[in-house]
């Protein structure tokens, strides 16, 4: 049976555990879910993902949805390298801090600007209003300015000197961000240098997996986000 | 030092870290932040817990914050039984799976739904409107499903036959449903009976904990919830 994947790399979790699977040098069949084809509605796809959604995984005859956890077990059952999750009792407490604050934090900030920026254009035929879309960057900005001051501080990662699966699901969420046309990490220079800490250590597989977002966005050169 | 523990019995997140150190018989000091008297808001508290958020906790000089991680934190440290976060790989995917799940899922309506029946008329000094209410009680509702049909299926808890974090962090959120007046768990058998199994292993700290929940609420027989 082995492992499958389903993703869509329009997705930011779908993009950190593509990413992962493939930094993890893990065998996987890539099952790609077309959202804007509806395909993450057909019964099929309900019957791996009831909510839906992407990622999910099949391993053999076991299913589970949710990134942040698809992770950790990939972690555990394939023995990944220990920096994603550090035994350290500490240092993962910090990298399950982090996962459980970008939930409602990060996540649904992000998703909110993305939404109004657009979504809402799409669905009503108009531009949305400015100053909703400020509001929302704003929440955005507050985000960014959290994760400078107290996940990372003066550490390179958010568990210390080492990736972790937090950074990959923070840095994928933020990098939705470059699909849009303004300088998202201007005044966070601590955002700006992790985003490419992040992507140099998962490289060549973040590009790639960022290929489509680089594009939508013109982002000519990732290094220079 | 030692361990200490900062929260609200008002806060759903509180009461599960509260009940989990309890019933796992952890010695800790118990650290009360009176969110009404705006404790979280003190500068002494800002240091511990930056987003002014409970709970919190301080492990000699060890500070951090969100609930689902101080469980797993607390439950690695102090190497409390292996129900809580199972260590078979399957059960614990589970586990986190719920747990990601929850924060946008749960954790997010719930809040919703109390803010307007009871932030709402406090600020604005009117009752809310019925049809916001209604649409709120319908995400809930809706999440209520999804735990019954997804998480626990004809099981008795989220990972199996066992208690875990899982099962605690998310009936302590639904439990703020017992403060108001209503037959929250109406048509949702399968979430009630799981509410009155998670209350039975962990009484009597989980009634201790939700005494305030019951007072609010008129709750005279929290066995029949």
């Amino acid at each position: 049976m082995g492992l499958k994947v389903f993703f869509d790399v329009l997705s930011q979790p779908s993009r950190a555990v593509l990413i992962f699977c493939q930094a993890n040098g893990l065998k996987f069949t890539p099952c790609p879910v077309a959202l804007r084809k509806g395909e993450n509605k057909k019964p099929e796809y309900t019957k791996i993902s009831p909510f839906n959604r992407v990622p999910a995984i099949q391993d053999g005859d076991f299913t589970m949805v949710e990134s942040p956890a698809i992770m950790e077990y990939l972690a555990s059952k394939y023995k990944c390298a220990p920096h994603w999750y550090p035994s350290d009792v500490e240092k993962r407490a910090k990298v399950n801090e982090f996962i459980s604050w970008y939930h409602l934090e990060l996540r649904y900030p992000v998703s909110g600007y993305s939404y109004n920026k657009v979504m809402v254009p799409l669905v009503t035929g108009k531009p949305v209003e400015e100053k909703v879309l400020a509001a929302q960057l704003e929440k955005n900005l507050k985000a960014f300015s959290s994760i400078e001051k107290y996940f990372i501080k003066d550490k390179n990662f958010i568990a210390g000197d080492a990736l972790s699966a937090a950074d990959l699901i923070g840095v994928c969420e933020i990098m939705q961000f470059a699909t849009f046309d303004l300088d998202f990490a201007k005044d966070h220079p601590k955002l700006r240098d992790w985003i490419q800490r992040v992507r140099n250590e998962t490289n060549p597989y973040f590009d790639e997996a960022h290929k489509i977002v680089y594009m939508v966005g013109k982002v000519k050169d990732p290094s220079k986000l």
